[in-house]
């Protein structure tokens, strides 16, 4: 899911991004050729020089590569160049306009089990034709190319388009949605101050993409790590679209919650509701156990083991990707793409009378104290038009509320650390502790 | 995806089962000594001696270890032991008898991509609570949990019980579908029939297995190459399961075909229709544009390159799954779970009016004159009751005919191959030629 050739280890010095253009430029060139497209350079001047103590950050922020092509697209593929009539057709005549769909780190895992779902029409309705822009590195060209083919030979028939490219200026033209799943994974060694720099730069890089190109209402979901600060970085980037409509994915973090209460309750995991993930998609994150409701009732007085909720339920949440990886040998992809789809249902239909469901969100004006202007995850409702509101009958104890800032420091402490990138000023980076949930990279 | 522990290079010698089950000896007791159940060898009376030129055949046949389990059920896992009354739920009440499905090759690729779409209820309907069994080996168990695990965070509510195991007579246990994927993949130099021979005594064993415990009308989906003769295997081997219930998986060859006559007809894939796949899921199969229609016409009619027909059309479709491995490193996970979620649709769907599919089943009886008692991909209509009937409206040119003529000798060769494993006596094998598609094992 690398969408940006980066050094992870370069600390303040020189970029590496020219000479690993030039490393690839043999196939670069081949590619481009034959879309009568060139490359230029990234433009210097959205560069940044501030430096924080912990990682690299005088790379240039452009790390997208931006292609001079005056039709401003990326390109169509396969039997998706085809251009036709939806209304003309008696089978299609009254389906929706085309609804225009990128995911970033395209040729990913995740991806892979997101996009051949979103194509099915799951999600967005049997009568929504939906196109999907696939933004990848230069690294992963052929690989978006063989994603594609899996969709022309998957025969979707809401799947009308399917365009690939490496350009966000590009791949985000139109987009109603934006899923941004592709992010540089953790090296070995580096810590999450570190990795919240260079990935940092990607989501600036494409909340100025997003901002310049996409919907004026574009729905931003991001799921690359850090997500909550990534996203943070995106809408502080794009600053033409409203910030209300950026989220950080915690619905993993939400859905492994309700399947912990409910193996502890012994109950099938519809019965659990109302389960609210607080803060940062980190190990300080708060899995709310204090509103979560099994069977219309609150938990604690289902489970009766208090100390099981306060000191194993939070861990077993946070464990399990860690738990898989062992199992498996391999991520979560299959249940992260479940829980984007998810996310995006949501948003797109009516949260069922009573419950709600906990996205990362901007924090301005929010109703419960915490600190505004970060990405915080928090209970939220909606009417199905994409939008959301925040939950506001919901209690807080001792127990909770000091948990809950403890990760908002830790976001705030984060945001110091990405003030480069957010446009306000010096980055300080004092993130002492390594908080990445286990089994995430 | 591999099911059994062998060796292909092996080659008219003694079995290797009992030694590799005792190297990996540790790990299985760990596992079973936690479920109070234990390990004996497989029955030898299953197995066959007869030797044919090409493979190692004195491998016994039963390759699945038996339990002693006294309850004969494969392991509940997790969240899905739970007992619960659906009847007793208002938004459940209405729902149709679970249905069980059987996946071997459970921890591979095809069925990380299926499993999840399968529980979704996307095929299924969103009425249908569903019981996934899934079948492993003994390497692929920890991997199994970590797919169980991730079903359970995914809190689909249709998806009611799932529960893993090695045995197939656990497994399959009331099984109402068997999609059939896992099979040992070809070995360095191995030729088509050393892959029949080793993966025709899995789809033996499995065939024995689904004839004591399945649904007396189970559906059976063999994916697993060389999935024409390992289906008629399996069927030979479960003579109380009627052999229509059989297919060879050839929907994904039906569907490229579809896409690769759009893009040369320069028309969006849904105007395609009446494609059949004919005999064998190899190289010799035959993609059928004589009775294919675009927007209703004959292809013919539509595509007046005769000799693209002819001479490309087929290579193209035959040569997407290794154009693929190239440009994308992997084989068609994606695609192929679609194609099989596409071969479960059209049996419990009524098939569109004029419309068909194809699928590899059972020839005795067939409308055209192909060779008796082989399994032959043939275009297929359903009512949606999970039954289907040929489709007698089909015309034959010479051209077309003598194609069919030489996949069906290719099946004919392939059945006296493992005449050893379908009860017929001794095998005699003669396949010149490789004829294993591009990008598959």
């Amino acid at each position: 899911m690398a969408v940006a050739e980066l050094n992870p280890s370069s600390s303040c010095r020189r970029p590496a991004l020219y000479s690993s253009l030039k490393g690839s430029h043999d196939v670069l060139t081949r590619y481009y050729n034959r879309r009568s497209v060139f490359l230029r350079p990234a433009a210097a001047s959205r560069g940044s020089n501030i430096c924080c103590s912990v990682a690299s950050n005088d790379i240039p922020a452009t790390l997208a590569v931006k292609i001079d092509d005056p039709k401003k697209k990326a390109e169509c593929y396969g039997v998706f160049c085809l251009t036709y009539d939806l209304k003309a057709e008696e089978e299609t005549q009254s389906w929706k306009k085309l609804i225009n769909v990128a995911v970033s780190g395209a040729a990913g895992m995740i991806s892979n089990h997101l996009l051949f779902r979103l194509a099915s029409g799951e999600v967005f309705g049997p009568n929504q034709p939906i196109a999907l822009k696939l933004l990848g590195s230069q690294r992963s060209i052929q690989a978006l190319e063989g994603v594609a083919m899996e969709l022309e030979d998957s025969l979707f028939p809401l799947l009308r388009e399917v365009s690939i490219g490496i350009d966000p200026y590009e791949v985000f033209q139109d987009a109603e949605w934006a899923l941004l799943i592709g992010a540089k994974p953790r090296g070995p060694g580096m810590e999450r101050a570190g990795l919240l720099d260079i990935n940092g730069q990607i989501f600036a890089e494409q909340g100025k993409a997003l901002n310049a190109v996409a919907s004026r209402n574009v729905k931003v979901i991001v799921v690359g790590n850090p997500c909550n600060t990534n996203a943070l970085i995106c809408l502080k980037n794009a600053p033409n679209i409203p910030a209300k409509n950026f989220h950080a994915l915690t619905r993993l973090d939400e859905n492994r919650a309700k399947c912990q209460l409910a193996l502890k309750a012994g109950v099938f995991y519809d019965r659990v509701s109302n389960v609210t993930i607080w803060g940062n998609h980190s190990t300080t994150q708060v899995p709310d156990f204090l509103n979560a409701k099994i069977d219309g009732s609150p938990v604690k007085e289902v489970i009766k083991d208090t100390k099981w909720l306060e000191e194993e339920f939070t861990e077993k949440v946070q464990k399990r990707g860690g738990v898989l990886i062992q199992k498996w040998g391999r991520s979560s992809a299959a249940s992260t793409a479940v829980s984007i789809l998810d996310a995006i249902r949501s948003l797109v239909t009516p949260t069922p009378e009573g419950d709600w469901f906990s996205s990362g969100v901007y924090t301005s004006g929010n109703p419960y104290g915490i600190a505004e202007d970060i990405v915080f995850s928090m209970p939220c409702r909606s009417k199905g038009d994409g939008d959301y509101e925040l939950v506001k009958d919901v209690v807080f104890d001792d127990y909770l509320w000091g948990r809950i800032k403890k990760t908002e420091a830790e976001l705030l402490a984060e945001k110091k650390c990405v003030a480069h990138l957010t446009g306000e000023g010096v980055a300080v980076c004092d993130l002492p502790e390594d908080t990445m949930l286990p089994g995430e990279m």
